[in-house]
C-alpha cells in the first residue's frame, strides 16, 4: 500500500509500504477514507533529524471497518468510524476518568510501531475503545466536519475546557492554525463573551471571525500583550488557549493572562520550563493541557456538528491524494494552507 | 509601640517604632491580641540582605479595632477581627471572584509601607473590606484555631482546592509545616480517602495523622517519588498541595501527581521557571496556585472551626511575648517550633 513517511526534515515521501494488517486480536485495519495533514507534523518536517526516519506519518482520519481481530466485539466489517489520533482501550482507569490520551493500554498513531494514517489503511490497536462509528454520509462539508473530531476539533475543545472558558468570560487564542481555528468555535460555543484571535495570516483571521472571534490581534511578544490588555479594561483575558507551543508564545499566554484566569496549554511544547514560576503564582495563575483526550469529547460535540451549529471542516482549505501530501506538507508549512485534506 | 523588624538574614530585633495611625479614611488601627510567626518569615529569616532592612514583620493576627477612619462603615471600636495577610476592598472585580489577593486596591502586610502584625498595633487599610469580625472567646484553643483563619488554615485550603482535592481521591501534601499540616486538614475535609504527608519531623508527623493523614513519606527527591508511586498502584495522587516553594520540591510535586492530576502551589516560589513542561503536558497536569485569598475563604471555614469539626490551631506549640519574637524565628528556623504564636 502507499503510506507517507518522513525521512528527515523537509524530506517527505510517499512509498510503498507493506499493508497494514493485524497483529493483535484486539485490533482493527481501516480502509482510510479521509485523512489530514496536523499542524504538528511541521515540527518533525522543520527539525526531524536524518537519523531519526523513516517514520510514518498521519494520526487524524475517518476509515472503513474492513478486518477484526478475534476479540474485538463493537465493530464490524464496513463499519465507518472516526479515529481519535490517540488509540486507548476504553476500559481502564484512566478511560474511565475521560483521559484516553493517558490510557494504561494506548498509545500515539504515526510512528513506526503503530503506523500513520497518511496511508491508504492502518492497523488500529484497541479498536473497540479506540474507534467511534458513525452513520455513513454522502455530505462532503459534514464529512469534513466529522474528520476534525478525530484530532483539532476536540484539540481545540480541550483548550477551551483547561483553560476555564465558561459564559460572559474573556478568552484569548493564540495562534490562527486549525487548532487555534476550532478553539475560537470552542470558546464561542462553551459562552465566551470576547474572542481575541492573535495571529497575522489574512485568510486565517477571516475564518476565525466568521467562528466567533471579536477581537484580532496581530502584534507579537510585548506588544501583543499590551494589546490584550488594552482590549480587556488592562485585566487581561480569563482564560489562554495556546496553540502554538513555542516558548514565544507559553511566554505570551503567562503575559496576557488575567490575574486568577488559566492557560489551557494543546500546542505541542518545544521548551522546557515553564517561565515566570513568580509571577504567575502572585497572579494566582493556572497552566494545564496536554494532548486532548478526543475520544472523550466526541459525544459532546458531535451532535453540534450533525446539527449545523459548528462547522469545523471549514478549516479545510486544500485537498489532495495521498501521491500529493508532499506537496500539502509544504503548502502548510509556507502557510499557503490550513489544513490540507487527504483521500487516500 | 514595641514591633518586630528584620535587618538583614539571622537579624530580628524588637524595637521601639512609632505608633500605629489612621493614614487613609478607609484605614482602622487594630490592637494585636494575637500573632504569629509564618514559615514564610524564615524565607528572609534566612535570605535577606542587610540593605534590604529595617522590615516591619507580620501578617497574621486576631486584633481588636481601636481606631477607625471617617469613611469606615462596617466596624466599630471594640470589634474583634481576623486579619487576613493581604489587605483588599472587598468590591473590585477580583474581590467579587473571590481573589481578594489580586484585589485593585489591596497588598499585603509585613512591609514598611503598612506594617507588621508583630508589633502591638498595626495599621490596617481597606479596613470595611478587609478585617472579619467575629464574637470575643475566652477559649484559647479556639482562639489559636481562629487565628489560623488568617493565613495557614486559609492556604492549606487554598492549595486543596487548586489541586482539586475530591471526595474519595488520592492526595499528597509536601511540607510538614503549619500550612502543610493545614493542607492534611484541608483536604480530609474535602473529602480525600488517601493523604500522604511528606515530611521527616516526628512531632509534625504525629500531628499529620491525628489530622487525617494515612500515609508517611520520609524520603527525598527520586527515592520519595518512588514511594508515593508504590502507595498509591503506580499510579501517583490525583492532587498535590505543594506547601514548601523549593525547586526540589516542586519537581517533586511533579514526580508524584498523576495524570491528568493537578499540583496547588502555596509555597512561596524560589525558583524561575516550572520544570518539566514537556512530561507535565504529556500526562495532563495542571499547576496552578499562589497567595490564598484567605478573606474569601472565612466564610466557609470558620463554622467547622466555631463547631470543632477542625482544629488547626493545634499548629501553635509555642507562645511568647513580643520581646521573644527573635527566640520564636530561631526556634522555628531551627525546626524546634511547629508554629510559634505572639500575644504582644
Amino acid at each position: 500500500m502507499r503510506a507517507a513517511l518522513m525521512y528527515g526534515a523537509g524530506d517527505l515521501r510517499v512509498e510503498d509500504v507493506p499493508d497494514a494488517r493485524l497483529v493483535e486480536p484486539t485490533d482493527a485495519v481501516i480502509r482510510i477514507k479521509r485523512a489530514c495533514i496536523c499542524g504538528s507534523d511541521l515540527w518533525p518536517y522543520n527539525l526531524m533529524k536524518p537519523g531519526d526516519g523513516p517514520r510514518p506519518m498521519g494520526h487524524e482520519s475517518i476509515g472503513v471497518v474492513e478486518e477484526i481481530g478475534r476479540d474485538v466485539r463493537t465493530l464490524k466489517r464496513g463499519d465507518v468510524v472516526i479515529m481519535p489520533f490517540a488509540f486507548s482501550d476504553g476500559t481502564c482507569a484512566f478511560c474511565h476518568e475521560g483521559l484516553h490520551t493517558s490510557c494504561l493500554h494506548g498509545g500515539f498513531f504515526g510512528n513506526s510501531e503503530v503506523g500513520g494514517a497518511q496511508a491508504e489503511a492502518l492497523r488500529v490497536p484497541q479498536a473497540d475503545g479506540t474507534l467511534f462509528p458513525i452513520t455513513t454520509t454522502a455530505d462532503e462539508a459534514l464529512l469534513a466536519s466529522l474528520l476534525t473530531l478525530s484530532d483539532v476539533m476536540g484539540t481545540g475543545h480541550h483548550a477551551a475546557v483547561v483553560a476555564r472558558v465558561a459564559r460572559g468570560k474573556a478568552a484569548a487564542v493564540i495562534g490562527d492554525g486549525a487548532v487555534g481555528l476550532c478553539g475560537v468555535i470552542a470558546a464561542k460555543r462553551l459562552g465566551a463573551e470576547q474572542i481575541i484571535i492573535m495571529g497575522r495570516h489574512a485568510d486565517r483571521i477571516a475564518l476565525a471571525k466568521s467562528f466567533g472571534a471579536t477581537d484580532v490581534v496581530s502584534e507579537r511578544g510585548e506588544a501583543a500583550a499590551e494589546r490584550v490588555r488594552e482590549l480587556t479594561g488592562g485585566m487581561g483575558v480569563h482564560s489562554v488557549l495556546e496553540c502554538v507551543g513555542t516558548e514565544a508564545s507559553i511566554e505570551t499566554a503567562l503575559g496576557i493572562v488575567r490575574d486568577g484566569g488559566a492557560v489551557g496549554r494543546v500546542g505541542v511544547p518545544h521548551y522546557e520550563g515553564i517561565p515566570s514560576a513568580k509571577p504567575m503564582f502572585y497572579s494566582n495563575i493556572t497552566v494545564g493541557g496536554g494532548p486532548a483526550p478526543v475520544r472523550g469529547y466526541i459525544d459532546e460535540l458531535l451532535p453540534d456538528i450533525l446539527e449545523g451549529r459548528i462547522q469545523p471542516g471549514r478549516v479545510f482549505d486544500s485537498i489532495t491524494d495521498i501521491e500529493g501530501v508532499p506537496a500539502g506538507y509544504k503548502a502548510m508549512n509556507d502557510r499557503k494552507a490550513i489544513k490540507v485534506m487527504v483521500t487516500p
